[in-house]
Order: C-alpha cells, then structure tokens, then sequence
C-alpha cells in the first residue's frame, strides 16, 4: 500500500452530522480487492430530491448513462438509492455495461422496496473488465441490514481506489432560523482533469428544495470547484457528482432559485464542494505540493480558467514544484501557450506573496533566494497577471513527482 | 550528463551533403555552459530565399518576434545568415530582449557584410536571464574564421541543450533531370508540443524556388511533421523552423506551387522534416519507447488529430507505456476526453497488429499476454479507430519515465 499522502489534512476522515432521511452501509464484496470494504450503499427516504453532473467524456461508463437517464427521466415515486463499488469501472464493456448496472439495481430495488430506475450507481476502478455484478448482489441482503445514518466513513472509504485517505467534508447554514445540514465525500487521486464533476461525489443535506432549483446550484457550483481542479489533466470515464436534499429539515421548500434562501444554501454548498475538491488534490497520485493558481487581468473568467489549467497541467511547471525550484519561467511558458490573449510585456507573476515577475521582465526586488525558500512549502499560491482585463479564476493542482510514474507505470499489472 | 537516449539512431549523426551557398560556423561562447560549442553561425549565400514558421506562443520570444519581422518585411539586398545560440532563450527579458537581438545581429550583419534584416536569430536555454550578447560579439571573428560548407554537424552540436545527440537528416531529389539536394539539423528534448515548428530546425537546399513557394511548402509541410510530435504537451517560447533554399543547383526557378516539381520537391521536404522531427522525439526527456498513434475513423482529419494528440498527451496513456502495460483502457479515457465525436460502441484499438479492442469492447481473441509481450518493443504503434467517419491523423510521441522527472525537476538549479 502507498503511504498515506503528505498532504492529507491532519485528524484524519472529519466527523460528518447525520444527514437525516440518508443511511449508508459498506460490505467487502471482492470485487476486485480483498480484504476491504468496496461497495457502499446510501438509501434514500422518500420525498428527496436528487440532482447531478456527470464526465463529458465521449466514451462514458454505462454507470454514468443510467445515473444521466435517470435524472432525464425525473424522480419516480418512493425512495431512492445510491449505489456504489470500487475496483471495476464498468466502462468499456459493451453490452455487459448496461447489463452490469440493472443487475445491481433491480437487486438494490428489490432488496429496498423501490423503483430501480430510482437507484444511482457509480463504479470506480479498471477500464474495459466485466463487472463481477453477482458478487455485489450476493451482499445486498449485508448492505440492508448494515444501513446507519452514522455510516458515512465507512461508505467513503468503500469507494477508494488509489486514494490514500478517505474525503469527507460538512458545513451546517443557517436559513431563515432553520439550522440545514450538509455532509459530502468524494474519491479521486489520478484520472483527475473533471469535467464535470471529479470522479466520485456524494453529497447529501437535509434541506427541503425542489430538484429544479436544487439542479441548478449543483451545475453553477461545479465550475468552480470540481471544474477547477487537475490533478494529471486526464478526465476519467466516470465522473459522476450526485447531490441529495432528504428535506427533512423544519423548513418551507425552496421552490425558486430567486428565494435568498437558495444563495445562502448555495454559499454553504459550495464551500463543501470546493473542501471535497481540495481533499482530492491533496490526494493526488504522489503529490507532494497543493497549488493554487490564481489567474487574472484577463479577457474574461473564462479565459482566466484556460490560462490557470494551463499552468496546472504543464509537466514543465508540476515537476519544477517538485524539484522546489522557483522556475518562473515555465509558468510564461505555460502561459503563452494557453492561447488565450496576452502579451509578454505586461504579464507579472507572484510566487506567494512575493512579486517575482513585474511587466515583463524578473522583478528587481526578486532574488532567487527568496522563490527558492518560498518553494520549500506545502501549501503554495502562484498568481498571474495578464494585465489585458479583468476576468480571474483560481484552479488548484499538485505537483508531478516521481511517484506519480511509479504508480502509473505499474497500476494495472 | 545524461547517457544518450536509447532511442537515438546507431551510427551517429548522419553524413549530411554539401548545399552550396551555404558555409556553418561554431564556437564555445561560455554564453552559459563552459567547455563546450553553443553558438551557430550559418553564412547564405546572396539570391538565397528564405521561408520560416515559428511559435504561436503569446509569450515568444524577442529572436522569434524579430525573425518574423524579417519574413514580413521581406529580403533585403545581399546575402543572409543564421546565428543561433543555446544556454539562454533571451525570452521573457523586457527591453533587454530586443536589445539583445539587435547586439548580435548587427555584429554578424557587419562581420559578413549584409543587411542586420537579412540575419535570423534563434536562442534556446533558460528563460528569464538577459542575454549576455557580448560574448557572442566577441567571437565573430572566431565564427567567420571557422566558416565552411562540411560544418553542419558542430552547427547541430551547438544549439543543443538537454538534448542528448545532434540532430540530422538529408534527401536528394530529381526534379527533371537536376539533383537537389536537402540537408537540415533540429534540436528539442523538452517543451515540446510544437504550434508552429519544433524548438529549433533549420534546412538547407541548394534548389531554386521563389520565396512564396517556399514558404507556402514550408507551412503546409508542418502540420503532419512538427506539429504532430509531442513530448511533453509544453509548447516552447522560441519555436523556429527556418527553411532556406540558396538556388545553386543548375535549374530554372520553381515560381508557382503548381509547378510539377513544387510537389516532387515538396515530398522530398517533408521526408526530410518528418525525420527531424521524428530524431527530436526519440530525444524526448527521459524516452525509452518511441510510439507512433494513428486515428482513422474520425469526422475529420483535424479531429483525428485532436485525439491523437489527447492520447499522446496523456500522463496516464504515457505512464503505462513506461511501464510497459498494454492498457487500453487510459487509450479509451484518452479518446473520450478529446471531445471530438466518437462512440463508444464503435471503438476499435490495435497495438501494432494485434487487436485489443473491438467495437466497444475487448477483443475475444486478446490475451493480456500478446499485448504485454508487444510493449517490451521499442518502436510501438497505436491505432484507434472510432468508426465515425472518414479522417484520420498520425501523431508521435514516446512514453512517461522516472528520468523526465528527474530531468525536470532539476534542470535550472
């Protein structure tokens, strides 16, 4: 096993509020792995609402085409489910796909009481293996029976791959007097270039909000947390983000993105959105550096985000954050070739707080003492300025380290 | 220093002909590295005509704003010449840039006696440093001494810098009855995603061609060589291919890219471009595998090529050929990243011949084995088909190791 990551937040996996209307279960199933917990089911009590954003990738898991169909669909009467292993993708397996997911929801609908097409599976692991789907139904009657409102870590430590720790996050928002709950926990560690939503993400609250309104925070607020973070640029086949309101909380619904409540609630969203994002950079395969990269004085927001991805997927500039070389060059480069406007005369670059390129050229109070100490962190910010606008955005990344090559060049084997 | 690559050609830098009008000179300048050759001149004889692409960086250097000044303005009187050096890419240096380009220009300009308009100028090394320009004013009397037509290897020697042999290649060609022959050098290890040509290539041909001829082959002649090599998806500040044609072979002028001979000469050209840019990749930082991707079936050729550069170009795809693991399952996330269509039930992968993957799924006569014995190879090939249309691209790259890293994350301290 890989050491648990440098960068892990000290205290271990956090203690999340029970969400109610949600309880979790985990079973070693043998998927894949032995001797570990590798399915989780989350069920649902009925009257939630569920929303979700899933990868983009051309050549998405069947998973991810059930979860998409069945938000399509809307929410069918009853509970709902989460189902969830780790070890097999079930991505790339032709018919047997699509065979795979309803075998395991019609025995997650039967076991429950509910309709399948209200049970949301996700599968994490290899590319192009059938799904050992009789494995995962042998344990459902285990699943059913272990089922706690207190179960959470057990469920995020189901879903690990390649992660060292298992994420979890949780705020607490105060609307119009009411106290709402939100807890969440996600995996990921390579693979990781969301475009959508980083590969695993649940997340759950106890607020009372229609799916609309509920769907539309969801899909604003991956932009800039799942959606601005890189960890190797590649984007996973199965992405999948599934956020849950049981609305159990003592409230009146929110029916209207309009409705103050839905910007507060949405604040608080994303906050443990972006935690759970950070906690899987954090977890990036050999990381040893979490980088925030902040980029502004461009065209706009967007162009901002194209600029700061580029700099976050240079090899050039993840493996001088490795070396702890304050290679300032590199992130020109990275820059320049980002292809959004800019002009060389007018960038400046600070490593932290220290300004390092001023207009175009080193800055005059720069030593290389200085970015070379700087470098020598954990927790390191890189900002640009473009000097031709005013759109900003901050992505986040980690470094390239040889242990990133040896994890690669010998997972699958 | 590093060993030389296990993917450089046996037999050395090849015995390049002799392009009359065109004399190479180099020298050790110390311009950063001691005890060793870092500065280039090449001497072009009057009624030369000169033809060039260079980076669409938006942070280019001062040499490559100036080189393509120089095309824009067109040629001026007289002959030409080519001073490059390594140690320091004058890129990123304010003012001092130009000044830069200016110093040594106007020193060759008035040591040959031609127009400074008339001297290209390339810089490669570290970014960020002002060029120290006065050791290369130094030693021009050293180069105009040193001048002569079988100079072309020590030219390719000095523009090196983490690349670990010289760089060459040649082709004769017969255009109605006259030899003419082709003979050029590049340099490029790192930061090599090339947007217009790769770091730094220059050709030499002794044909007679008009200068919009010229430049017309020479940018439609990038796009299936330079721009179709990755190493590490970096695009360098100071990408430049310079294509000089002296007119001395016994011919009348090639004035319109209809001419017969334009496509004859053409083809030969892009051999000779294909060549070097295939020995830049083989010298890929840290490369022990060589692997060529080819993409049919695609809506288009430029979308055939978007996903085979995603492939190339990913850290996953490129890790598990380091590791030698045949797995095509990063090469399927690789293709759905792309963004352009496909469909995953109509995939198809072969490595070399062997198909792994059919129409969405694994092959039934693959083994794990056939595909794990193909990796032990050193030369490998990739072919993707989507089965979605007609286009279809090839790219190059090689694979992702332990010494990129240690390569990169020390490479400036």
């Amino acid at each position: 096993m890989t050491a648990i990551s440098p960068l892990a937040p000290k205290g271990g996996f956090p203690k999340l509020p029970v969400i109610e209307g949600v309880r979790f279960a985990a079973v070693g199933a043998g998927v894949k792995y032995a001797g570990r917990l590798d399915v989780m089911l989350a069920e649902i009590a009925e009257g939630s609402t569920i929303a979700g954003t899933f990868t983009r990738s051309k050549t998405r898991a069947a998973p991810v085409l059930w979860c998409q169909d069945n938000l399509a669909m809307g929410a069918q009467a009853g509970g709902a489910a989460i189902l969830v292993n780790s070890g097999n993708a079930n991505a790339f397996t032709g018919n047997n796909g699509m065979n795979g997911v309803e075998t395991t929801a019609n025995a997650v609908a039967q076991t429950l009481g509910i309709n399948p097409r209200n049970v949301f599976v996700a599968s994490t692991g290899v590319i192009g293996e059938p799904l050992p789907a009789e494995r995962i139904t042998a344990k459902m009657g285990a699943l059913r029976d272990g089922l706690d409102a207190t179960n959470a870590e057990d469920a995020a430590r189901a879903i690990m791959t390649t992660d060292t720790y298992a994420k979890g996050a949780a705020a607490s928002v105060d609307l119009d007097g009411v106290t709402v709950q939100i807890a969440g926990f996600s995996k990921g560690s390579g693979m990781i270039a969301p475009d959508m939503a980083t590969m695993l993400v649940f997340v759950f609250t106890d607020a009372k909000i229609a799916q609309p309104v509920l769907q539309k925070i969801v899909s604003s607020t991956t932009g800039t947390t799942f959606n601005s973070i890189t960890v190797d640029s590649d984007t996973s086949t199965s992405d999948s983000l599934v956020v849950t309101a049981t609305g159990r909380a003592n409230m009146d619904e929110i029916t209207s993105i309009t409705d103050p409540r839905a910007t507060t609630f949405a604040t608080a969203l994303h906050g443990v959105m972006l935690e759970l994002a950070h906690l899987v950079v954090r977890d990036g395969e050999g990381a040893t550096k979490f980088i925030g990269i902040t980029v502004k004085g461009a065209e706009s927001n967007a162009a901002a985000k194209v600029v700061g991805l580029s700099i976050a997927n240079s090899p050039l500039v993840k493996t001088a954050f490795a070396g702890e070389d304050p290679n300032w060059g590199r992130i020109v480069m990275a820059t320049g070739k980002a292809g959004e406007a800019a002009d060389r005369d007018k960038l400046s670059i600070w490593f932290g707080d220290i300004l390092v390129a001023d207009k175009g050229w080193v800055s005059p109070d720069y030593s290389e003492e200085q970015g070379a100490d700087y470098m020598k962190g954990q927790d390191l910010t890189v900002t640009v300025d473009l000097g031709v606008g005013n759109g900003s955005a901050t992505v986040w990344t980690c470094d390239l380290t040889h242990q990133y090559i040896t994890i690669n060049a010998d997972y699958r084997s």
